[in-house]
């Protein structure tokens, strides 16, 4: 990293430190169906990847498309973690397996999770499209609300995807519901990288 | 990076690469009251990275309070550029600058993304809280839209912020309302490292 990457127009603009009195480990909830709830957690990874922070993010139900992040995560020289573990989105058109296929590879990515939370080694864990996996009873509601549980009190998790269990939501700090007001699709516009994959 | 970032549980997962038979710049609106827009446009700013895209991003109204997403994108080794060119939060508690002091340093912002975008050099150029510059009258509408009609055909562009310009969203592809549901700091959490700043 040879150029400096980050400016500021007014060098002289003098910087507050923000620090917490208590340190706390957040439940966010980002859920909706508009665009946006992924890449979110994307950002948070990269803010906390800038505290020096531990970071896992476990996509549920992705992997058989490719995606950005995958690479651009991969180019970020701190201590982060992606792990595709999903077989790609359940009952999309075009996506070849069966619901117990998917059900198995989302029980393996709900082990992960917990051995990621019991361990301890993460600061933020993501857990990608995993509210969905639960509508779509990949998960049971009993697993999931298990896994908020077992946090650890400093750790932040990250839960996405469409149609959040309202039990999930009423048990997180931070709930975001991303609303489509309009998207590039509906006028034919074809997914593009960089903003939609 | 000396060790693998990104990994799958399915190794023999067959992954598709999707390339759209026709590449388009989109336009991203991302508003509303809720958390999730700024770290959004980060998490898109991976993602073309992932791809190999140059971006650039220009924060209005930020640059008093340290803000993680700063030594996260340092930490990128991809060809992102981040500028800070803000006084703060016009208006908020404790910010010392009034109005024209924020106002002129909204209309360097400008004056750069202008340049940004003439220059043809961004795939991807995000404009960080320029709604809520505009809302606040430290731009003006016929300058924003100029900046939308002046975007070249390829170049993406993300505006986020509070209270987005009808205007804007007309203009826009994609727009996405992020709604606070429930907010950390209505129960007195005060903003964590990571998740918030």
């Amino acid at each position: 990293m040879a150029t400096r990457k980050v400016d500021t127009l007014h060098p002289r603009l003098e910087v507050t430190h923000l620090k917490p009195s208590k340190r706390v480990g957040l439940i966010v909830v980002l859920t909706g169906y508009g665009k946006g709830k992924t890449s979110s957690a994307v950002g948070m990874a990269v803010r906390a990847c800038g505290h020096g922070m531990k970071v896992c993010m476990i996509q549920f139900m992705k992997g058989d498309i490719y995606t950005g992040e995958w690479d651009g995560i991969d180019k970020m020289d701190c201590d982060v973690e992606l792990i595709r573990t999903g077989m790609g989105f359940c009952g999309i058109k075009g996506n070849p397996y069966p619901h117990p296929v998917h059900r198995e590879a989302a029980q393996q990515a709900l082990r992960l999770a917990r051995e990621k939370l019991d361990s301890g080694g993460c600061d933020l864990l993501v857990l990608d499209e995993i509210n969905n996996a639960l509508h779509l009873n990949l998960l049971d509601l009993d697993q999931v609300l298990d896994l908020l549980h077992r946090k650890p009190p400093l750790t932040h998790l990250v839960l996405t995807g469409r149609d959040a269990h309202p039990d999930v939501m009423e048990l997180a700090d931070t709930v975001s519901e991303v609303r489509e007001i309009k998207h590039a699709y509906r006028k034919d516009i074809e997914a593009q990288p960089g903003i939609d994959y």
